[in-house]
């Protein structure tokens, strides 16, 4: 397990979205031979144009590689494209590391690990944190589960996506820490929402309240990156609402299973699922801002933008 | 209007709590010359020993001053302070500033400016956000509202006090802007205690989890200032549950006013009262962690700290 350089390492990367193409592409500009496929052609052409081989399934993708990333949407994506008949167990060799990025259930990680080691295939757990933001810039927190040897291996290709690796222990409990960060998440973005309506209907200037609040006690990541695109009335992604249910769902089951009640977390999966009610599925997580308007009937955008006082 | 400097301008100070004493200190240590009166006068003797006097009443500390801060706890304290009959309009001179920094009802403030104005006295509303580190540190974000006039002539004094100084409007809009920053810190809070639940019943480390949640989309200055006491067992305050309940309660009432249903304020302020309803209401706004925790049969805090990773 000594991958320590761009020479020695063939990368495979499976899932090439939003931010795995963003992280994806550091890899690349690092010099490292990398093979992707996706389900979607077109979006690895970027990739293609910048040197990078493309097959057709993650089976052929683990063949050609050593280290082999996978970021895709669901867990049902990660079990069909590591457990599948073309996926990554039935055609790795040993030795290959499997360092699934994708935010998914902690069960299925520690299933991945124990089925992979039984062939000599070591997996890692490693979702991030950081959005599309902090993939485009390399600044990614990865938090990692799985045997310590397997995360020292693919250090190096890791240091090119975010600025901060914590291993949290074995199989699983990256999953857990990144249902940690999504359950602060949800909460902050919810009050998000609802200040941002409170600040409008009492007619303060949204520019001029963001400058104070986000230099005080309030200020936090979310509001940094998020509500001046709720301000400019930018809903793109960023993250998706979709996969942001998906992540609080696993969430509140593995609450549920270790005996936990965790209200604000309920809540904002509740006022997210509005949100793709009202079709706001495929948009950003800062969507979520039409929902919580909604309840109180209003709508937003609002007409007119107010000028900075 | 024109108090540019300590030689030309005799401060009065009303409230030297957690919040008011390094706020006091802070145009101490900037040579001013201060008058201050509070309820137990033992929090003032440090004051004192700076070179702060100090008067019986806020009428005295009025009629002594040209600019009177107010850093008191409740709308009622603030009441008494200003409309009494040994409080500041009754005994200030025409062209005497006073300003709230209390955390107070948006009407009264309104109020407030409307009574003093009609006596020739200038009126601001101007709470505060940053919490005891940020008072310490003279880095608070200050919100004001009313009179663009009065506002310049005390900026020298709040410069002293803060590092981001943003005027929101007319009278009330300083308070209105601060029931925005306590609606995201409430839900915030809401948010971190039930992800600090999540990790502990995880088997997780806490102090590795606060390193990468905190480097990622989920870090914010709660999480920064406050998590690490949660975990080290401290709950003083900092900004006690008491004043962050009546804070809520402001906010909620206003909301309702203005026609808006904000759950994950209502959800906050529920759980901040469980936490008054078990005592902890002269604790640290941190202390919620013990709610959270008790909602799911947790006591906290828990026995063993887990050592880092």
């Amino acid at each position: 397990m000594e991958h320590a350089n761009p020479d020695d390492t063939r990368i495979g990367w499976i899932g090439t979205g939003v931010m795995g193409a963003s992280m994806c592409g550091h890899l690349l500009d690092a010099g490292y031979a990398v093979t992707v496929t996706t389900r979607t052609p077109a979006k690895a052409e970027a990739l293609m144009a910048r040197g990078a081989d493309r097959v057709t399934t993650p089976g052929e993708v683990a063949e050609r590689s050593d280290v082999v990333f996978v970021m895709v949407g669901f867990p049902s994506d990660v079990r069909e494209v590591v457990f599948g008949d073309a996926g990554i167990v039935e055609h790795a060799r040993p030795g290959t590391i499997v360092v699934d990025m994708t935010t998914s259930e902690p069960t299925l990680a520690v299933e991945i690990a124990r089925v992979a080691e039984a062939r000599g295939v070591h997996a890692l757990d490693a979702p991030v944190s950081g959005g599309d933001v902090g993939a485009r810039a390399g600044e990614l927190s990865i938090m990692v589960g799985g045997d310590p040897a397997a995360l020292d291996a693919v250090t190096p290709c890791l240091q090119h996506l975010g600025t901060t690796i914590v291993h949290h222990g074995g199989p699983g409990t990256g999953q857990h820490a990144k249902m940690v960060n999504q359950t602060l998440i949800a909460g902050t973005m919810v009050s998000m929402c609802e200040a941002l309506l409170y600040a409008h209907r009492a007619g303060l200037d949204l520019d001029a309240v963001l400058r104070s609040v986000g230099a005080g006690a309030a200020g936090s990541r979310s509001l940094t990156n998020l509500a001046p695109r709720i301000l400019a009335g930018d809903l793109e992604p960023g993250f998706y609402v979709d996969h942001f249910v998906k992540d609080m769902g696993i969430a509140l089951d593995e609450s549920r299973r270790m005996g936990l009640t965790l209200p604000g977390l309920a809540l904002a999966e509740r006022l997210y699922r509005e949100a793709q009610a009202q079709g706001l599925g495929r948009k950003g997580t800062q969507a979520l801002m039409l929902a919580v308007a909604a309840l109180s009937d209003v709508e937003w955008p609002v007409g007119e933008r107010q000028s900075e006082s």
